[in-house]
């Protein structure tokens, strides 16, 4: 199937759409219920409807553009991502799904007409929890699964509240359903990390989005003189903690792909040169496509800290905060895209998503499949994110056609 | 030698000396050159007075008292210690040492009269770096060793320069020339660790005070997304740092006193849960009495940390910013420490001091020995140092025959 996805109409597109809330320094900064956002929730709505798009918000500021079907019209074949950034976002994370959606509909219109079923764009209002401490809140809204007791007293840094600042760009909370017609949703994404880079592949067709499990950890010793306190009399939670993290990574890295372990945050007490520190707060963040393998490795960790702490005379408190199980994508979805990516040529691999995405709210409803495209250094939450135009080219290829054995085909 | 050391002065002396800069919860703020510094000195020196010592002040504040001997009187056996404090802290760190030789001066003078060597307390004016960042100035003037240059244009915390503070208690600079008269130097001090209170002993003869290597480190990585990033991928500063503090202190552990290793600081970038850690800056302190032994030791653990950093593919940047050799103490009085408290059944062991000391500026220049008592639970430079006043009498009984020993026989 040739399909004429050109360079410059997605380079310009990209340039585009990163301009509402662009930088000077490049990438975007487009918090939800901004004047940035609701300047790009118009111009896609403008857009989309200069192309013969219905387009239409629904409660919240979630955006929609569709071309009816033919014959299921109530069949809805959706593609998108969402609109808002984080603080000194890049140019793609979030709205290339949707540039991506608008401009492979485009070309499916232009060039095959009306589709059997709908095709319908969808701009989230919101995925990042950048401005309010809220995540998943444009998805979550497609399937009326938002708590608004969760965002009725929250604020930005400001001190604005969320309701007021919906308000102020004319939303009020969501009265509406749950979506019951979606017959599928795809998402193209940047990959935020640097597999797709290093083995040389424009394209990952995503398996399944990884769960997650995030604690907060507190090892208790005794702070003491550095001088005065032998080696023997210590309760040293420094070294504590770097004896729980070195032998967890060596664990994970035996296990490897797709496990992954990070102490991201260590904090000692007091944190001074001359003091055995006393006490350390420190986080562990562990992710694993496979729920039980997820369970079963923090299970073990968790037990070798309380071991290890016991043996060195300190108390551990361990406090599990985030426990994400694993989305798997649709597996008919997932084999489509890839018989696509070998009809066409494309270079791809199968791969799992470490990070969240919206399609992990839609994937547990209706089938659901997401398409990668590589990450320049892995860089991403940054303005120096960045993907090649021609990978970005590559990847609208495999979800216009994609959409087109959707939509168009019985 | 019966010596009548009162428990009742010996804790009336203590809550006196510290009740200059005291603070409600207990413990002592007396900061170079403060009001409260002045205070303690000019009362020191009225009490000093009293008790038929002649007393003055060097040109930089240094408080002398002396009862002249009889037959050498050129020949000073000293002891002392240094009158300012920490922020917080306790009411023995420094003028236990000044008090315990006024409390043994005075008690001689009484019982004994007139000794053949002129004995000489001294209450040095700082040690402790608390206000400037200056450490040793006290002991360092008595020896003309403290450098001009770098007090003339150093500040407290709210701007106040070293020069004026000085002069608004009314000294000056320095021109007095180096003690070469002092025929020993005794000082008494709080442990500062657990040893003495865990043995259950009441003194510490101290042998030698640690030499110490201080070192800013810095693992240089690459700062990673914690979900997308497959292990084998990563540079984990945070991982790279606890190999490094697991095996040094595991090598610590098995080598044992009187080597000491602390990793005191860390602080990692970006420092939160989700993102692999690009950076990490800590700190590492070791201590030994040897100083071959520790300089070998720590060239081992630079070189571990270099061979570690390279093969995770880390850059190291090992900064050591302070090398002091370890200072032994005079073996002569070492030892008649020692008979003094066989001979008086004081309980006692022999120990290496692991923090730093004005005796260690004496100790190159004239026999130098000390004497430690317990920190209960190892406290000091906090409020709540304490040590039972029964062992403060203890270490005041053997300091009073020292100086007996020294000053009063041929």
């Amino acid at each position: 199937m040739l399909m004429k996805i050109l360079y410059d109409d997605v380079a310009n597109a990209v340039e585009w759409i990163s301009s509402f809330g662009g930088l000077e320094q490049g990438g975007t900064t487009r918090l939800l219920y901004t004047p940035q956002w609701l300047a790009a929730q118009n111009a896609l709505k403008e857009r989309m409807t200069n192309i013969g798009m219905q387009c239409y918000f629904d409660d919240v500021g979630n955006l929609y553009g569709r071309f009816e079907g033919s014959k299921y019209k109530d069949q809805i074949i959706m593609s998108g991502s969402h609109v808002d950034t984080v603080v000194n976002g890049g140019k793609l994370d979030g709205q290339l799904g949707i540039i991506a959606a608008l401009l492979a509909m485009q070309h499916l219109k232009e060039n095959y007409g009306q589709p059997l079923r709908t095709l319908e764009i969808i701009s989230m209002a919101e995925e990042e929890g950048s401005r309010f401490p809220y995540v998943f809140w444009g998805s979550k809204n497609v399937f009326a699964i938002a708590n608004k007791k969760d965002v009725e007293n929250i604020t930005d840094v400001e001190g604005i509240n969320f309701v007021d600042a919906m308000q102020a760009c004319g939303f009020q909370f969501s009265t509406q359903p749950a979506r019951s017609d979606i017959k599928a949703f795809l998402e193209i994404h940047i990959e935020q990390g640097g597999v797709l880079e290093k083995e040389q592949k424009s394209i990952g067709v995503v398996t399944s989005i990884v769960g997650q499990r995030r604690y907060n950890i507190r090892l208790i010793g005794e702070a003491n003189h550095a001088g005065t306190t032998p080696m023997g009399y210590r309760k040293d939670a420094v070294y504590a903690f770097s004896r729980i993290c070195h032998e967890s990574i060596n664990k994970a890295l035996k296990i490897g792909d797709p496990l992954v372990l990070t102490f991201g945050h260590v904090e000692p007490k007091p944190n001074v040169v001359n003091v055995v520190p006393g006490e350390v707060l420190f986080t562990m963040d562990c992710r694993h496509t496979n729920k039980s393998e997820l369970i079963g490795f923090t299970e073990e960790i968790e037990a070798d800290m309380v071991r290890i702490a016991k043996e060195l005379g300190l108390e551990i408190e361990i406090n599990r905060w985030m426990d994400e199980d694993p989305i798997p994508m649709n597996d008919k979805l997932i084999h489509m895209l890839e018989d696509i990516c070998k009809e066409e040529k494309l270079s791809y691999r199968v791969m799992h998503s470490g990070a969240g995405h919206d399609s992990q709210i839609f994937a547990p409803r209706v089938p659901t499949a997401m398409l990668f495209v590589p990450s320049i250094k892995g860089i991403s939450h940054n303005t120096a994110e960045d993907t090649k135009t021609e990978d970005l080219v590559e990847g609208i290829r495999a979800l216009t056609y994609a959409l087109y054995k959707l939509a168009y085909q019985e």
